[in-house]
């Protein structure tokens, strides 16, 4: 062991004599902070008011693991928006959100159904298998959206030792496909699957964006309508990192903030988690967030519908617009504008539009695809 | 489902058009920015070139899940510091970066040999066992360092099928006791469980603090002395929320990338990780955090050790303190200074210092013991 | 601790004098021998060979855990039946053996493409996800029978981190519906799986049935089509308890033995899980056994497929028959005879033989049908 | 497919008519029926009151995974031997008893306390974690028995979120080191146990043993003492392959049926494993040959325990001996009489009686070791 007195010096002035972010920053960009495309909304970064909630709450201590006043503030913002029954467990991304709400709504030898292009089960990784041991029971459907008939299909056998009980049905809302269920359509959903005796999770990634296209707040569409559990989404709608999972019915759920931590989700310094959270749901942040980029999907949808060899293929009741066009189309475009393939089969692509993405990125884009299209 | 024309709205302005952080934040703190205790270092919040990191890596698209230029000019930096053969792979938390290392270290059948006082045995709910089936053979240790000689009481049976296979030594620098492994004894112990045909994990979640103490660089004592795996840390030192695993010799593990995924640690803006972690090991922020936050341990040390009634339990060679003191004192303690008691049936107290503990903070505390008791 | 001289006593004569089954013996039976039905070929019980083979590998003391000479034989047997690279891991139930063999054949984060109607998708409690973490992939099949066509709705996105990589296919050989694949189909499908960088499985709990159908020794639909696992069905064709994993590629594993063991299916006195397979797989017991139900399912079959009113579902290759029929027929015939609805939404029901059903079983069975059938 | 017609023929006997073990068997033995050691009680085979039931439950058809009439007397069997509450589930091996249990007994995020010498720590290839996730807290014993005194050294931090909450204290009676806890011992840990607000889980591979070294009833020193589960042991006391949990609270364990299908440990034709246990539970069979086998410990204590250079290591208080001796001697009894070195390090073998071992194979084997010690 080296001498001490060498290598510890106490003339290191106290990081707290810094001014937050007043100076010169030793750390330059090294990217190009006007690049944007339509990949994903989870390219983009974090949206300025969300970053000075950040700022805001650093400085000094705060409890860990929860036990700071920004998480407690978020109950109640939280129960704001979802009712007094609410309550917040925030994690650090989409797959924790979802995997621990699902198995703190399971018992160990239950299992879910899901509509087949749900995030659970294409984007995962298997970790809700892997993880969490769940077995997910999966139906297609046309638009993303399951339908009590389509809940039937796997709803059944619930007494039988030998088929793991189908304990809730997890739902996406707005869907992986750019869809969004009505209220309607979710008011019967879920007293369907609570008359079989099962629970509802819903999967918010973009729960913001379905709120937007519904002009309703998250409660009609969620609490009013008897949805058990929500993975609120915050991430794909401007924050950092920060996703947290709301229970609406308590009753649906055990041992949540165990198995939080045994899944590896509970974050130390919880309270810049919380921050974001926070301002997120404040001063209507994630409704204008949701609210522009859903607008910038329908500018785009607008844009390229009439362009002959260019299909819209569903509905566009989110922030994405699925299309089809030329291979050889996809291909040039994705030499300057950055998007997926959704489907290698049919060639369908996807574009996802983002709280920063512009008008003129919009037009751009469009006038791009316009002429490709028109060069062919 | 509504008409969407009334909800969705184009005239919301885009978010990058907002000038970060320079107005004035709807998000005003709700805590008192001053206040600092001895509880634990990630009561701390983020040091003020780590918050500057992440604004500078703000803006604009980035690639997600890794694949961004932050992600990449973090590997040059990881090689830097640990090596030409180093692979940094950024995840959410101590526990993610523990269990995924060890996950990729072992086979299915295998298990871990440890102190009895790590991390990974104590204070992460069972993860090990529960996300990853690790089963942890564990061994008290007089200052929570392993010796050969203690490993051995483990490292046996390797073909017995009946045994779940010792496979990974886990070892933590500097250790949940607040000692720090030499770097002879670092060589001694990893050479011996190389000749048994394990591997050596080691938890660094106080990585820095074990170099400050040394005094050399972090490759001296890691990849220098053949450690395979290393859990580095930054949270405790500094950062919002990140830590990485860094693997040093890439054929100690397999499936790293897809095992971080389907464990729910891998983040959707890496550049953020990424960033943070870079600010850490640029311009020596890892090694001038970890240094005072050392100095501040060695201070209070050296302020308490010749109270009477107050007796020091072990070699403070990091930034912390561990005592023991009258309960009532204690208790009377803790009105003020947030601290926890280490061990109910000893009283034994735990003191941290973090980055952002001052001289002032810790002639305060150190006075106040002073008083409470010679008051007694 | 009472004294031991009272109760420790040397003049109870060792169980070992006793000549086996020779005596009247105590225990009489509780049920009746000669009620049979036609629920499932587990109701049967132990054919008098496999019985006869389990005496006369009793007595004495065998290594345990399958260092018997009874389970070295096994392997010869095992390798005459599938050529000369296979391996035999017998072990206790047919979920043991395809968890097992689908675990071994997996990474941690690979995923398994099957038949919706798969005994490991719907009959095994969730075993493979809750056990083993496997994800299943499942993809609905006209008679449980996949195609090149139908694997690949699956067989993509094997490099991306997200998605849990396709690794192996598996089949059912004859199918959970009665049927069989050809040898040209398996031959086509094989290849297409391998084609595909994937691997295949078989669950084979009635791989016996298949090969009697088939008029073929059993390595020309396994070994010789490139089938790189088996999961090789002893219980439901006359074994008291017992299936074997039947390796038939060893580089298509790995860590099998370790993985039977920690899936708890390690026999410790495994001698006479061997010895049952040894019966079974000698003297064309397997094939007598299969013929025979078979036969029976074919007579049924012959006996009520021109009955108005009732419905031969699909063609009947194995000993199943599936049919539909009223369901007041179905419920006043399940008083006498027990079989069971197979589908509650269409009345369809499941009738199998089994080794032990006679011509007089069928022939009643089908005259009861008649009769209620023509009572309507 | 080939023509059904050439290989479905109906000629084939019934297995049904073939006289059960009257005829000569095709299955001759391949090993020696009289060679037997002091390896382990699962080197023996099956006493042939077992092998009789078997045969006596053979026949006809039984409803399948225990709905059949041998568990329902199994049930009531078990109630006469543990008390009016207790309930019985079949299993296939003492870890599937062992793990299943704790499953059963446990929510996901807790553990369990047990001795380091417990097989469920030692011998099940780490299935507990692997298996079911179970965090064990392991601690050393003198003489393989826990007191209240080493329980409390894990039994801490229940409402700590980042500690596996210990919830069942496990132990083994008889131990795994040849020991028993007397009902006093047991009584006062158990209670102790409650106090702390966990539940006691007993390993009783060797239960029987234990029950005929303390001469009472088995539910003397469990149900009467407050046990809550019991993994009941078959196979080392004359089974062919059979273990039983026994609750004897209900109220300590949850959803057991659904595990133990989940565990893969459900057997198919159960009515073979129950018959198993009835006759080991029916006239004594199960302290006949417990105290058989004990006997012929305390026969073979008796004779080495003078022999110079023989040390015998614990009290002899079940069917084990535990002795040191000279390596070389060790090596040279070996070639003849199977047996284990227990501790490489210290050379201490471990010698078990089984119910079919001799006085003549004791004599025989004390014989040769004093033969052995006075010829060096």
């Amino acid at each position: 062991m080296p001498d001490l007195t060498d290598t510890l010096t106490t003339d290191v002035p106290s990081g707290v004599d810094v001014d937050p972010l007043g100076g010169e920053p030793a750390f330059a960009p090294l990217h190009d902070p006007s690049a944007r495309g339509f990949a994903s909304d989870n390219y983009s970064g974090v949206h300025p008011e969300v970053l000075a909630a950040i700022v805001a709450a650093n400085g000094g201590h705060q409890r860990a693991y929860g036990s700071d006043v920004y998480t407690a503030r978020l109950q109640e913002v939280v129960r704001e928006h979802f009712g007094d029954r609410a309550e917040a467990f925030p994690v650090f991304n989409g797959t924790g959100a979802n995997v621990m709400s699902l198995q703190a709504m399971t018992q160990r030898w239950q299992s879910v159904i899901a509509a087949s292009t749900a995030h659970i089960n294409v984007d995962e990784g298997g970790a809700p298998e892997k993880v969490a041991g769940l077995k997910l029971l999966t139906v297609e459907t046309p638009l993303g959206k399951l339908t009590p008939q389509l809940v039937d299909r796997h709803a059944w056998g619930f007494d039988d030792e030998h088929r793991a009980q189908p304990a809730v049905v997890s739902i996406t809302q707005s869907t992986e496909l750019g869809t969004c269920y009505s209220v309607d359509e979710l008011a019967t959903l879920v007293e369907h699957v609570h008359s079989k005796g099962m629970k509802v999770h819903m999967d918010g990634a973009r729960l913001s964006n379905a709120a937007a296209t519904l002009g309703v707040p998250f409660r009609a569409f969620t609490t009013d309508v008897g949805v058990d559990v929500v993975s609120f989404g915050g991430t794909k709608n401007g924050l950092l990192a920060g996703e947290c999972i709301i229970v609406l019915d308590p009753a649906a759920v055990s041992s949540i903030v165990r198995l939080r931590k045994t899944g590896m989700q509970l974050a130390s310094k919880m309270r810049f988690v919380s921050a974001q959270l926070i301002a997120l749901l404040s001063d209507d942040l994630w409704l204008r967030n949701a609210q522009h980029s859903n607008a910038m999907a329908q500018r785009l949808e607008a844009a390229v519908r009439d362009i002959p060899g260019v299909q819209v293929m569903r509905p566009v009741q989110a922030n994405a617009v699925f299309a089809t066009l030329p291979v050889d189309v996809t291909e040039r475009l994705q030499q300057t504008y950055p998007f997926y393939t959704w489907d290698e089969a049919t060639g369908e692509v996807r574009w996802m539009a983002s709280f920063d993405t512009t008008e003129a990125d919009i037009d751009g884009f469009a006038a791009a695809i316009h002429r490709e299209m028109s060069a062919r």
